[in-house]
């Protein structure tokens, strides 16, 4: 009686640890499952100058067999690349750019304009009033521009795709950068990196409301008044 | 003795699913425990302009109670985390940048290149030669510097510590960028971002260097020599 005992006292000890280890297994497994599984953000890097090359398939998919021109046709470069990413935007595109010249980029964020998606563009003031600039056609198609008016340049080039993909580097948003510089462009969906952005764009874009800007140039005279008071 | 046959054989299978679960159990926990005790890589967002302040103690830290300058002491600025994250090169540190005439960050590239680090420069050839460049303070110094001289700019702004650390962004190496213009550099472990880096330096680096552009440019006078055989 006593061995039985004993044997069953042993076994209640055994099925107690294995009913703590196996459910413990089987959610680790489902965890490490769930961590491979899980897709890793994106982490790109462009360098420029591109190559030429025709974009029309980018723009107009169905187009790809019917376009003549003579540039080469279906071949992936670092540009087309940049391309794709902006037109990937659903939701909101924000660009910050100190010069925004390239007619190509300014027919993407046209697109995305006509597509529903909210866009927001920042840059340089002095930049924007030059030859080539795309801010008059960007404003002429009902796209909200803000430039920046500061002493120092507004020397950003980054943008940032639905709040979660960021565009950033040395690339400037001119035919030259593209076409003839040594340049990079960084891509990454890193939160690290993303949300720093999202909020510094927020920032430029609220000091640089056109409103607000004339409200404050309006205060410095009452506060002038006041101190005369 | 059918009962104690037929317990024993189940405690047998119980004992054998526990035999699996257990180490099972240890080891994908060790597993567990060992990811969330890896450090996540290095991410890091710069915004300048930066504001301006003492930097005395970041190249030499005991001078930090003893510097009696105007400027604010002890402040963390972006400027001084990025001198930090340059004087942290133990082993090496590769810069391209299109403009370098900034003083401070001369002044740690020459403390690094003291300190055994092996310092590669490379810089747009346009603007190394305009005043305020530092190209021949650090050649002085006997530090490595190449020159591009392509038709397009060398528009890049980055460097890389220790060939795993990328600091790049808007920002060109002048006092100007630093304390007077909106710029960002981004500083990331990332593999993904780091590996093309490296590569395209080295692929700059060997591109202009000067005895092989010598030869090409001897090159094609025995080529068309060939020609004309």
């Amino acid at each position: 009686m006593d061995s039985i005992h004993s044997m069953m006292m042993w076994t209640m000890k055994v099925v107690g640890l294995a009913l703590v280890a196996i459910p413990l297994s089987v959610e680790l497994l489902g965890w490490f499952l769930h961590h491979r599984r899980t897709k890793k953000p994106l982490s790109e890097v462009l360098f420029f100058p591109s190559e030429l090359a025709c974009l029309e398939h980018i723009f107009t998919p169905s187009l790809l067999c019917s376009c003549y021109c003579p540039l080469p046709h279906g071949v992936e470069t670092s540009f087309s690349r940049l391309l794709r990413h902006l037109l990937s935007a659903s939701s909101s595109l924000d660009v910050c750019v100190f010069a925004f010249s390239n007619m190509d980029l300014s027919r993407a964020v046209v697109a995305l304009h006509k597509r529903g998606v909210t866009i927001r563009v920042l840059t340089d003031n002095d930049y924007s009033a030059i030859l080539g600039s795309q801010v008059g056609i960007l404003r002429k198609a009902g796209i909200c521009v803000r430039c920046d008016a500061d002493s120092g340049y507004m020397h950003h080039k980054f943008a940032v795709v639905d709040s979660q993909l960021l565009i950033t580097g040395s690339l400037n948003w001119t035919i030259t950068a593209v076409q003839g510089n040594m340049e990079n462009v960084v891509i990454t969906q890193d939160p690290d990196l993303v949300r720093p952005f999202i909020k510094e764009f927020h920032r430029l874009w609220l000091l640089n409301d056109p409103d607000r800007k004339r409200s404050n140039k309006q205060k410095p005279a009452h506060v002038t008044a006041g101190a005369h008071d």
